[in-house]
C-alpha cells in the first residue's frame, strides 16, 4: 500500500540518492544546530515560482511563507489566526532574520482574479475573494485603464501588490524598528516565469529593474 | 547598485545557467499554458524542509502554501482575511488539484513552542503564540506525558498536528465533497530533517510509516 | 573658415575613410537607382535611439520621420502641413514600402512632459504643449494612478503612445487598404536605452515582449 | 512568433554584439543622467542620408528631426499640430542645444516632386503636394529656368531649400534671441549621396563649399 502520489515518491527518491546522498553532513548539522536562514522570503503558492528553484538555495538558506499573490496583511494585533503575521513575527522575532524579500511573479492567477471581469466566488465561503480584496483599492486604479492592454494590467498590479507588501511589513513594529537600526533589510523582486527573468526593486524610485549580473 | 542580497543574486546566476536553461521550453509553456499543478502542498516555512527539494519537484508540479507548521485552521467562512484557507480555495476550486499532501518534519520551531516552557511572546501582537495555539488542547494533551521524552513529545505533536490539519481539511464542504467522490486524494508525510527519511500517513490507522522506495 | 562643428566634421572623415570607402559602390548604385527602402521607421528625435543605429542598418534600408514621441496624428486632410502624415504618404504611396513600424523608447522626455507635474511652456507658442496634447487622454488615465511609480508610469504612457500611432496611421485609407490586401505590415518596438533592450509589441494582444533571438 | 520584420531583429542583434557591447556603460550613463545633445539635425528621411552614418554620430550626440526634405515651415504659433516646431522647440529650449544643422542632400525625391511635371497627387489627401508647396514660390523660379538642365535645377531647389529653411528657423523667437547673443550656431550642409561629398554652406555669401577635411 503506498501512501503517497506515485510522482512525489519517484522524486523523493531522486533526492535521497541526490542532494541528500551529496550533503548528508549538512542536513544533519542543520538539525542538530537548529536553523540560521537569512532571509525570510514572502512568495507565491503558484506552481512555477518556487523560491528555492529561482534561487538555487540549499537547505538552511530561505525561510518561506507561501500563499496566494505573495501579500503581507496590514499589521492586526486582534487576537485572530494570522498565518503570514505568524510567520513574519518568528522569522524576524524568533529566527532574526537579516533580509525581507517580498518575490511576486508575472501571470499570477490571484492578480488576475482582482482584475476582473467580476467573476462568481470559487465556494461559497469565497475565501479567496476576501483574500485578494486587500489589494481592492490598487486594483480598481489599475483595472479603469483600458488604454494599457490586459498584460501591462496584470503587470502594474504585480507590483503595486509587491510595494503594498512591503508597506505593510513596515506597519508591523519589530520590522519598523529592526529596519531603521539597519539589523534588517526588506526587498523586493518580480519573476517572470515564461523568460526567467528576475527584476529587482530599486528601494528609491519603487521601479522593477534587471539586475545586473555580470 | 545591487537591490537584492549577493547570495541570492548569485543563486539565480546558477538558475538561469542551469536549471532555467535546460527548461527553458517547459517554462514557457507553463506561462503560456498557465500551472495544472496535481498537487497541493501545505508545508512549514522550516527553512530545512522545501518541498521542491525534498520530491525534487520542476516548475509547475507543486503548488505550495507555507505557514508556520503547516496548520490548516478549520473552516471559517467569517468574512476575515485567511492566507491558508484562500490558497485551499483556489488550488481545490480553482486549478482542481487531484491530491493534497500535508508535510510536517522534524525539530519544528513552531510545535517546539506550544510544548513549553511557556515563553514570553515574540512581539506584543503575540501572533504566532496565536497561531499556534490551533494546536493548545492536542499540545496540553502531549505535554503533560512526562513519561515520553522531550523529543518524543516532539514528533508525537509534529504527527498529531498532521491529522488535525488532515481533519480540518475535510471541514471545507469542497475537500470534504470531492473526496467522497474520488476526485480528491488527502495525504499526510513527516520529514525527518536528519536522516533524510520521509514518513507517509497511513491513511486507515493514522500511523506514520517509511514507504518501500524499491 | 569652417562651416560646420568640428566634432561633426571628424565624424564625416570617419565615415568617408570608413563606411564610405567601403561601400563606395552601393552609395553609387543608390543615387543612381534612387531608394527602395522596405521599411518606414516612424522614431523620437531622441539623440540615444537613432533607428539606423539599433538596427544596424545600411544605406537604403530604411526611410526614417523622426518627431518628438514618435506620434502619428491621426488622418486629417485638411490642407494644413503635415510633416509626418506627407512621409508617410510619400513613403507609403510613393516608395511602396511593405513594413511601417513605430519605435518609442525608454525615459522619452516628450512623454514625461505630459506627466506633469504641469509645466511653464517652453516658449510662448507651446508647441511642444499643442504636440504632445495629441496624447491627452492617455496621459491623464495614466497619471492619475498614483500607486505606479513615476517610472512605471513613464513606461505606460510610452507604449500606449505607440499603439495609439499605430492605430492612428489605420485611420489613413492608404494604410489600411494596403494592410487589409497583405501589402503592408504595421509593427511596434520600444527600446530601452540603459540595457539595450528591445521589445517588440504583440499584434495581438498589444502587449510588449522581448524577441527571442536565438 | 515573431513580431518584427527578420532583417530588422538580425540588425538588432549585431547592434547588441556590436555597437551597445561595447558601448554599455555610455548608454547606461545617457539613460541615468539624460540627453545632452550639442546639435539639433534636422535632415530628410531619405534612406541614404542618416545623420548619424554621415557623421559617425554615437548615441547622445544628434537630436535628430525628419521630414521630407529637411523643411523647417515658418513660426505659426496657431495652435495647431506642428511636429517639425515641436522638436525645435523642445531642442532649442528645453536641451539647450549650441548647434541647428540643416541638412539636404542629392537627389531628393521631395524636391524633384515640386520641379515637375506636375504629378497626380499620391492620395486624395496630397499630404505630400501641400507640404511640399511651403517651397512652391522658389520651385516656380527655378523649374521655369530651362536654361539649368533638370539636374541643375534640382541641385538648385534642394540648396535654396536649406536656405529657406534657415531663415524659417529665424523667424522662430527663441532660435533668433539665442542666436543674436552668441549661444545658438545655426549651420548648412548638403551631402551628395553618389559621391559621398559633404557641402557646408558659407554663412555669409549662402554658397555651398566643400569643407577642408586636412
Amino acid at each position: 500500500m503506498v501512501h503517497l502520489p506515485e510522482k512525489l515518491l519517484n522524486g523523493y527518491r531522486n533526492f535521497m540518492a541526490g542532494r541528500y546522498a551529496s550533503e548528508t553532513s549538512r542536513y544533519r548539522t542543520l538539525a542538530d544546530d537548529g536553523q540560521t536562514p537569512e532571509t525570510l522570503m514572502i512568495a507565491c503558492c503558484d506552481s512555477r515560482s518556487a523560491p528555492e528553484t529561482i534561487f538555487d538555495a540549499g537547505p538552511g538558506e530561505l525561510f518561506v511563507v507561501r500563499n496566494v499573490a505573495n501579500l503581507v496583511p496590514p499589521y492586526a494585533p486582534d487576537g485572530e489566526y494570522h498565518a503570514t503575521s505568524s510567520a513574519l513575527e518568528f522569522a524576524v522575532q524568533g529566527l532574526k532574520v537579516k533580509n525581507i524579500v517580498v518575490m511576486g511573479h508575472g501571470r499570477c492567477g490571484g492578480i488576475k482574479s482582482v482584475l476582473g471581469p467580476t467573476h462568481e466566488p470559487l465556494s461559497p465561503g469565497d475565501f479567496i475573494g476576501k483574500w485578494m480584496s486587500l489589494l481592492g483599492p490598487a486594483a480598481e486604479a489599475v483595472s479603469g485603464n483600458t488604454m494599457m492592454t490586459a498584460g501591462e494590467r496584470q503587470t502594474a498590479l504585480e507590483r503595486i501588490s509587491i510595494r503594498f507588501s512591503l508597506a505593510n511589513l513596515r506597519t508591523f513594529p519589530c520590522v519598523d524598528i529592526l529596519e531603521k537600526k539597519g539589523r534588517l533589510n526588506l526587498y523586493g523582486a518580480w519573476f517572470d516565469i515564461s523568460t526567467g527573468e528576475l527584476w529587482a526593486m530599486n528601494p528609491v524610485t519603487g521601479d522593477f529593474e534587471r539586475p545586473r549580473l555580470d
